[in-house]
């Protein structure tokens, strides 16, 4: 069970244009199976044919990550909004055809970059549900749809202070239960569970046959193997719930303690990182292949 | 080395005002030795010579939780709010003498509830480090007054979605040496540490005799012992920093797992929690204790 081990797109740079496409070679050549792609938005005006040649010729796999925002939110009090949410996640499915991708995976619902209806304005719970069944109805539109186009969406849970409405993998299993689609499965990304979970790997075996995809992200979400995070453990749970699905890395630079460096945000690459990337796959590679071994 | 182990006063009620007293009497019946009270409000009508008795009484120590806020923040852009600030700290420390309290903790600088200088607006490197530079200028006006009252405060590191200015422990370490006065300690949060921190354990013994208060929370903010969290390891290091001080719990309910629950606010109490409490408090109370133990 060899997961493909593969690396998001934001690492390089951000956004991804005509101009970035020697990170495709560059992916392959520090030995990942896959990149990550943001799905491009059209002003990117990247070159799907052409990225879709590239990564073929390459051997290099592709996985989407969608971008869900105010204006497109499947979950929004707006109409307006929810029909945008509704329309970009069916865009979504067209940019995975053109790109010869079979995953999106992402918060597929709410609005991530903004307050997530924490004080001083928070929703009351009953707005919450109700934002939690828009949620069910728009996924249960589109799901079908990437059903049917091959594809499949991965429902990925947020921590608190990024969404209010899928915080944890037990929420995410009752919306993708809830749905029924085999076009809608569970996201994971160890940087949320980290904070919401009461175990990484009980969640891991609690999805089961539902996980489309996963990252492997460190407590704080820097290079893999300079955190917290049990890789040994996880990999073992991802090996229990029979996952040989994507696993990428989302690492996010934090070069130094510095007071006054903004970490929460995702940052340009300012070194050569091809070391540490190449550690972090290789750790993470690692436990994979060691899960398996029981002798 | 028995750290004397406290409950906030929000596990109970919020705001804690003259008809709340009788939970003083309950923490001390539970077992708890302090309480960890949110600076009372003028509007909150709290009588403090009336708690200090009832605490004097109990046996029952006394830790204060600053609230700092865009009125009263000394890292702001507006002259106003850093004066609101200043003040405020101030008023902390005329609070402590009055209920008999020695530690003001919290973050003591930012904005916590409102949006951290995240995108869509974040804010620039130098933004931010001028923000550090006002917290430190703020701190090194108010931390002489903590002392010469005979009180310290605990600047805490709060994630970063909460804060833009002091994330890590070493950014907290770099504050307080750089005010350097005995007046300004560190105060931890496991809960923050769970996402910031490379190492919680090595982050406490780099804190050293800085360390003034520490609050053991799991990664989830739940119940001590429902999540990841190693307390052994934790308290074995608060033993190695030398650290005597307080410890206090503040764990957020989270009692279901469905969509759609409010996990990011926190919420009154529902049920009786006497017995999660107890076992909250017995499992860090004996994990101090056993780090001692040698053979």
């Amino acid at each position: 069970m060899k997961n493909p081990v593969g690396i998001i797109s934001m690492q390089f740079i951000r956004p991804f244009t005509s101009e970035s496409l020697h990170f495709l070679k560059k992916s392959r050549a520090l030995g990942f199976d896959f990149i990550e792609l943001l799905v491009p938005e059209p002003e990117d005006g990247l070159d799907a044919a052409e990225v879709r040649r590239i990564c073929e010729g390459e051997g290099l796999g592709l996985v989407l990550a969608a971008r869900v925002n105010l204006q497109r939110s499947i979950a929004s009090e707006e109409a307006a909004a929810r029909a945008g949410g509704r329309d970009y996640l069916k865009y979504c499915i067209e940019a995975a055809e053109a790109l010869g991708a079979t995953i999106v995976g992402g918060p597929l619902y709410g609005e991530p970059l903004v307050f997530a209806g924490r004080p001083p304005f928070p929703w009351t719970a009953e707005q919450i549900a109700t934002r939690a069944a828009r949620t069910v109805e728009g996924l249960a539109e589109v799901a079908p749809l990437a059903a049917s186009a091959g594809k499949v969406f991965g429902l990925e849970p947020l921590n608190r202070f990024e969404t209010d409405i899928v915080n944890t993998t037990a929420q995410a299993i009752e919306v993708v239960d809830a749905v029924g689609s085999p076009g809608l499965g569970v996201m994971l990304d160890t940087f949320h569970m980290n904070m919401e979970e009461r175990s990484i790997p009980d969640a891991i075996r609690a999805t089961g046959a539902r996980l489309v995809h996963f990252q492997a992200n460190e407590n704080h979400r820097g290079f893999p193997g300079t955190g917290t995070m049990d890789w040994t453990a996880i990999a073992r749970a991802l090996g229990q719930a029979g996952y040989a699905g994507p696993v990428s890395l989302e690492p996010f630079r934090r070069d130094d303690e510095r007071v006054a460096l903004p970490i929460a945000h995702w940052r340009a690459p300012h070194e050569d990182e091809d070391e540490k990337l190449r550690a972090g796959l290789g750790l993470i590679r690692s436990a994979i292949t060691l899960a398996e071994v029981t002798h």
